[in-house]
């Protein structure tokens, strides 16, 4: 696996900035010695810190069992220069394909979890499943990050954002407020 | 309440369109006869038909009681011309203010539950909560979409999606790739 260049670790109180937007991400994992990545965007931040994430892998997905037996996965957040690799991710599964090699897309090792970070993405975050109680009825995996890193450059990130059948919105102007809010 | 006007149904197979990018909501809540409005952006569908949604309210916002009570709200989905008014919700709390008033936001009939539309916002989903068993622990609210509305013109909405910290991002161009992912 390659060895991670250009990031820094992101503080945790900082994750949702990344997260709540609802970007597309590239979940990650592993299972056996052998890394899966699947294309995902139903995820939503549940707490600031330690921050804590929802998101529904289907059990369908090849993921399922991988994250549901080893209770790890990474969540990374692509941009649009990614979008191909990340649509093909979602066309293929992993029973069959090795899919960083098949899309090219390096793994890189992570600091706390056994799946691997995504080297492409400007963000990764390293997560481990804390209540498994939703999953049977709704697929639905809460998720504590314990280590986050970020491409300190990618202040305003062109995220990718799914509106359905194949069409995204990418992250267009930052407008300041004075919000009050977190 | 005025009447509604300029909207259609949108189907229930097609909410997920609309909320799965990650768009600032404003949720309404009735209690009492009397409305409230808050700003939300930790949310995430969870199935496709019938749509459900998960969403953190937290609970010191008023709106929470309201919810855990009455088991309905709306959630109002916002273009950036609303940008002021949402985070002027953000920044104010129902436990004192009448926000519709104050900030010009018109309360309209939804058909399926008490409390009202935004009138304002391209889109509105009327839902009833379904499952609350992660309410205490993580103020997390499962609910499932009755009916929905949308405005026909607004096939490319610029929704306000946040950064925290007072810094949205709007929606910016399109992508049309050759996905097979719903």
């Amino acid at each position: 696996m390659t060895r991670l260049r250009g990031k820094r670790a992101l503080p945790l109180s900082r994750v949702y900035r990344v997260l709540e937007p609802g970007p597309v991400v590239l979940l990650t994992t592993a299972q056996k010695g052998r890394a899966n990545v699947m294309t995902m965007s139903w995820h939503t931040m549940m707490e600031f810190e330690p921050p804590l994430v929802g998101c529904i892998v289907s059990n369908r997905n090849y993921s399922f069992e991988a994250l549901r037996r080893t209770k790890e996965c990474v969540i990374n957040i692509p941009t649009a220069q990614l979008a191909k690799k990340v649509v093909a991710c979602g066309n293929a599964s992993g029973r069959k394909l090795d899919k960083f090699a098949a899309f090219g897309l390096t793994p890189a090792p992570a600091s706390r979890v056994a799946p691997p970070l995504v080297a492409e993405c400007y963000a990764s975050l390293e997560c481990k499943v804390v209540d498994a109680r939703l999953v049977e009825r709704y697929n639905f995996f809460i998720l504590r990050v314990v280590k986050a890193w970020i491409d300190p450059s990618a202040t305003r990130p062109r995220t990718l954002h799914h509106r359905g059948l194949g069409e995204f919105m990418i992250a267009g102007r930052t407008l300041r407020l004075a919000s009050q809010m977190k």
